[in-house]
């Protein structure tokens, strides 16, 4: 555990939306020196070196970094850190890492800050970084619970889960997370709480089909209880282990995506509850629904465990079988309780 | 169980609130020839005969009983009926009984609507009706789940939990209920459904308390990650049986007033939050926030039992030990995960 243990650990964020530039403020705060910034838009780099702040995403966030710590070059990024942040969304993660090969990460952690799968393979990000670069599964940590950017931009208290195989490592990581508004909780669940992370944006969509259809909050608090029972079967048949599906991390994560307004998730639901198709919801949005692919990804695994997900199902039935969210939910409502 | 097959059930509803008015909507809706209605206020009873709506809560539902069923006499009201359904506040429900015996309820099902405890003697209803009406167990039925009655007046889809003893009565009272916009769910948890029912309320004013503080979604999400585990951990204790915690009765409870910019109990915790004394909030709002006493209810009850509550303890320090919230909030985030 030498890298992780030094002082001046280096670190790399991948990617240029609010959650990365949330991660960047964290470290920065935390007076981490060798802190480098992956965007893949050359004009936002060249703004943020002018400005000091990101064009797009949490645009109030002072930038301190050095000029030169912030690039467009993923191989001088990745090079110079020893732990890789990776948060872009999954449906670019393939294009961000194309150049990549195993030797490009051989001997560095890799954190997952993305909530969602690898579009066509079905693959966790665990699992893509194992097969697709050989990443050891030690190497491999998550980073997720519930947290909205905008409430990190706004030093509000909130709580991260650090997911690794390897304790240390996870605990190394963590401790460079924790300060004033971040506390940190370590999981030994790599996968689950991947898998819950994935889940609960298909339930945000869910949770916004049903507002748009005119369902209450009464509704709601039944169809949450119900997703996290959901949740909780997935998770403990894709991956058994000791859990507690009400820590914050799937739990918690579950309850800021479904019960905010500003999930974009929840949105796009919104709008299909509202009588959008998907594909006007999808081009009025303008953003990637991560739940909208999840809802794809989860169904086809599902189709090898077999869990009873009534849920998941009639996502998936609104997003690929053009069922009517009025009749598909109505249906759904006779499968909770 | 021959009272409760027939198809002419006389049912009294006890209680002149909107969940009282509530429940009288949906019995009315189901055609329910037999119930009746005791409303402490004279002048209320005069107003919903003459009018055909309640005055003060839920005065957009029309009442379409027969006059002589709605009257201030409560001996007559439960006279009349084989189903008592008590839906005042806990704090008055010894005042509203004040004349009653173990006599007047004698071959009668009691159902509870109330979620709260008598104050001064940390009883649950179950257990009031048990000491003071020599009640039997079986007897006893509790009304609960996640429902906003402003919702059911709206005739928003709802799922209420039945809880009994014995089935059967549960599901021949459950029947009574179902139509196009309540669905019920049988449950055999009677103590369970009504602390957690109880102890909802007292996270509510955490949640409140916090939201007044300025603490935002993220932590939201934390402190009711941790509330839901920390309620299982009271009612395993205080009343050991197999339950799902994340069943709709006691989550989704939880999640319904937490989350609710209605709820009194939140109200009441956010003026705590933003500075007012615990006496002036009470005077303000001059409507009773379960929450409080019932702080003081289970606090005093987990002196016996031991559970670790940061929560609870939190909030009963403020609501009775003069914690300044700001101080009292700081330290309890140091107890969640």
């Amino acid at each position: 555990m030498h890298i992780l243990s030094t002082q001046h650990l280096p670190v790399a964020v991948i990617g240029g939306g609010s959650w990365a530039t949330a991660i960047i403020k964290i470290l920065s705060d935390n007076h981490l020196k060798e802190l480098f910034w992956w965007h893949r838009d050359q004009s936002a780099v060249a703004f943020i070196k002018k400005y000091g702040h990101n064009p797009k995403y949490l645009s109030s966030v002072p930038i301190l970094l050095p000029a030169a710590h912030i690039s467009s070059d993923l191989d001088y990024v990745i090079a110079e850190a020893e732990i890789i942040i990776l948060a872009v969304p999954a449906a670019f993660l393939k294009g961000a890492l194309a150049n990549c090969t195993p030797a490009t990460f051989n001997g560095k952690k890799v954190v997952s800050a993305i909530k969602g799968m690898i579009p066509g393979q079905n693959q966790l990000i665990a699992e893509y970084m194992q097969t697709e670069f050989h990443l050891p599964g030690d190497d491999f940590i998550v980073l997720t619970g519930p947290c909205h950017a905008e409430e990190v931009a706004l030093e509000k208290l909130s709580y991260l889960t650090i997911a690794a195989t390897d304790f240390e490592t996870g605990d190394v990581f963590a401790k460079h997370l924790n300060n004033r508004y971040i506390k940190t909780v370590i999981s030994a669940d790599v996968y689950g709480t991947e898998y819950s992370a994935v889940l609960k944006n298909v339930i945000a969509i869910a949770s916004g089909i049903c507002h748009g259809l005119g369902y209450g909050d009464n509704f709601q608090a039944v169809l949450v209880s119900n997703a996290i029972q959901e949740i909780r079967r997935f998770v403990d048949k894709a991956y058994p282990m000791e859990r507690d599906i009400n820590d914050s991390a799937y739990l918690g994560d579950l309850l800021v995506t479904a019960y905010s307004q500003f999930s974009r998730n929840r949105t796009f639901g919104a709008m299909l509850g509202k009588g959008y198709s998907v594909q006007s919801a999808q081009l009025e949005m303008n953003m990637i629904a991560e739940g909208y692919s999840a809802a794809r990804a989860v169904f086809e695994l599902n189709q090898v465990f077999g869990v009873y997900m009534p849920i998941l199902d009639a996502v998936y039935n609104i997003m690929y079988n053009q069922a009517v969210p009025a009749h598909e939910i109505e249906l759904l409502t006779t499968h909770l309780s």
